[in-house]
């Protein structure tokens, strides 16, 4: 990742030493233009950041060393960052137009951390929702322009299991690949699968987790996706492995998910669903599930109701919503679904992406010739972006596990996920 | 338990014949009364229960053998039960104008599993709340309604560790004693506890877990309660324990509390509180909680918003609402307190309760002496009913660990509570 913390030959460093002489004589020795980046700077709460303008002039927060310098090619650039605030930020980044000296993880971090405060004690009134619902046809919109940019392009970073959802590091010293089987593991064993179960995954990516339980545990799984490139990539690969009796990968929604399965598994598609279709969703579950069965949905969340970043909905995942705990519990509570555990993993999920993203810019060069910089530019921003956002907190990763609420059919302790 | 069985040595058996005939003939050959008993049994859903009139007539619900026969006395208590319904069932059964032949803890699992379904798919349209805002003068009244009863009459029946809270037992077979503190390390590990660390407890019954954090894990405590009879109870036991200076005891409302901390706990006390003061209860955690400390709140609960049921809410715990997982939130989404954990203990508050209530049933006679044959019959009702809701899932018991939402003070995995 070294090779990204400084864009720009010229100012190698944050020049720590030359802001104080501007504060000093702020705001009379201001340009107007420098005035328009205070206020730029202002608006996201002065983190301890420095633009550094096309005419060589310097703006920094406080009178705190900045982390990064951020580098504005031009005036249109800037007078867009007042007008669109972070939506430009994130495209002037993927455009070249704005460039950061520095460790722009940290820097991600720092507008985080000094994001203007929410009201606290109090939940926004009206929570936030979908600006548009997920519609059958607009999940499939959504869905495709994501996961069906090409899967050679993903397996570049993901590691051999190809799985693109928050790895479980028994260790911190794990690899990513011995992460992401410990995370399967654990889903299994919180499932409680045995030989011989049915299985039915809602959202099951490139098929890692529906092949794994096949292979290990001895189950059956019908396995559903609506991204064409995925369910492709999937079914050649439950071929190779010689799995196609005991894995069916099904091109469709999970609105349109039938039949009965003793357990139910949903990794990283919540994010996806929508509040509008929570209580949804929970009616297949319950729809599907055995009165003895379990379920499983992995998902990011908040610690409270918050929208998606403004940048990330539009340009990386549009129809995203990462749901709080109580938006979760949408899902459960109409149905009686009994939730039995909910852990957060958010720590896992900043360690998960510090290991894409290294990777990531191993190949940055292929990830260019396949695409072009200005792709390689807005991945590298949703990278280091989502690593600030689950180390500072903005994020959070939930496990929770549910069963109908007449079962008894439950794990006494939890004590068989630690059993070595 | 036995001896509770048969309450009456006409019909030491549900007469599990004579009720086929009777169904055969309804309506024609009913009396006008056993049309109202008929009444009664589908205002309940249809249970397998029988009732026996005060001149020997027989009712039964349905074409199942009934688990019980509930002997009437009086046409008036027939009446009754018409017109204030399961308010009514536990005041004549706590009376003995209501008499139950078979197993009381069975038939009320009868009741709650043939209640008239809830809407499925939706959640009632504004939640249920108290009746009756918690403010601190009604809070003192309420919790003195129950602790204050007597600190001898809870020492028959809670176990030696005097812990009126779930219990956590490692397997089935644990003792109740060996399962409560269980529970305690339990929680001492979920907060992590180490030494020379503040605690702050909200709710601290007779003192037992304060003690048991001191002793064991080397913390000092301030726990505070706003019941006088344990307050003093929980002194002597710190003065012979010689750990008044580790644990002070103060007789206050938790939302009086004030200080610094490193661990918050609450165990048992949320049931009292109204959802009405959750956002307050949040606020308190977050004033005490130092930046890299972890709350822990563990409290009955539902799967689905519900109002208590109304006979326990009037006769046994004024004023308590155990909340859903969503409500539960209010406490901590509103403050940006971040859920690291949630553990659901069900199945264990049904043991602990067979536990209490078999040693509650083996002083009877004692608790008779202290009070009157009424007080055993209300108190037998309210033990054997909430076996019955913790067996059948109408009832939860959620653990849920917290962290302030800036912290990376939190564990890395959840192993270390099941390493030996």
């Amino acid at each position: 990742m070294d090779g990204i913390r400084t864009e720009s030959s010229e100012h190698s460093q944050p020049a720590s030493g030359n802001y104080r002489g501007l504060l000093a004589t702020e705001p009379r020795g201001m340009s107007p233009v420098a005035r328009l980046v205070r206020r730029v700077l202002r608006s996201l709460g002065d983190p301890p950041l420095e633009f550094v303008l096309w005419n060589g002039e310097r703006v920094a927060a406080s009178g705190q060393a900045p982390v990064a310098s951020l580098r504005i090619a031009d005036r249109a650039t800037l007078l867009r960052m007042c007008i669109r605030g972070q939506l430009e930020l994130g495209d002037a980044y993927a455009d070249g137009r704005l460039l950061v000296d520095g460790d722009l993880e940290k820097a991600i971090e720092e507008v985080y951390l000094h994001a203007p405060p929410v009201q606290e004690g109090a939940l926004p009134g009206g929570r936030p929702r979908h600006r548009r619902r997920n519609t059958l046809e607009r999940s499939r919109d959504n869905v495709h322009h994501h996961y069906d940019i090409g899967n050679d392009f993903y397996a570049l970073w993901l590691g051999e299991t190809m799985a693109y959802t928050c790895a479980y590091y028994p260790t911190p010293a794990a690899t990513l690949d011995e992460a992401q089987v410990a995370k399967m593991d654990h889903v299994c064993r919180k499932l409680g699968l045995a030989p011989g179960e049915s299985v039915i995954e809602a959202g099951c990516g490139w098929g890692t987790l529906a092949l794994h339980m096949a292979r290990h545990y001895g189950v059956t799984v019908r396995a559903f996706n609506i991204s064409a490139e995925q369910v492709r990539f999937a079914r050649e690969r439950a071929t190779a492995l010689g799995l196609t009796r005991q894995v069916e990968f099904i091109h469709d929604d999970y609105r349109n998910i039938t039949g009965a399965c003793d357990k139910f598994a949903s990794v990283g598609m919540l994010e996806h669903v929508g509040t509008d279709n929570y209580a949804e969703l929970g009616g297949v579950i319950v729809r599907c599930l055995k009165p003895n069965g379990r379920a499983l949905i992995h998902s990011i969340g908040r610690n409270r109701p918050k929208l998606m970043h403004p940048w990330i909905e539009r340009r990386i995942f549009p129809g995203a919503y990462p749901p709080s705990l109580a938006e979760m519990m949408q899902i459960f509570e109409p149905w009686n679904l009994s939730v039995l555990d909910v852990e957060n993993l958010r720590l896992h999920y900043a360690r998960t992406l510090e290991h894409w993203w290294a990777a990531f810019e191993q190949s940055r060069d292929r990830v260019a010739a396949m695409f072009d910089e200005r792709f390689v530019r807005m991945w590298r921003l949703y990278l280091a972006g989502s690593v600030a956002a689950f180390r500072v907190g903005e994020m959070q990763l939930f496990q929770v596990v549910c069963a109908p609420g007449r079962s008894n059919a439950i794990p006494w302790t939890r004590a068989q996920l630690y059993a070595s």
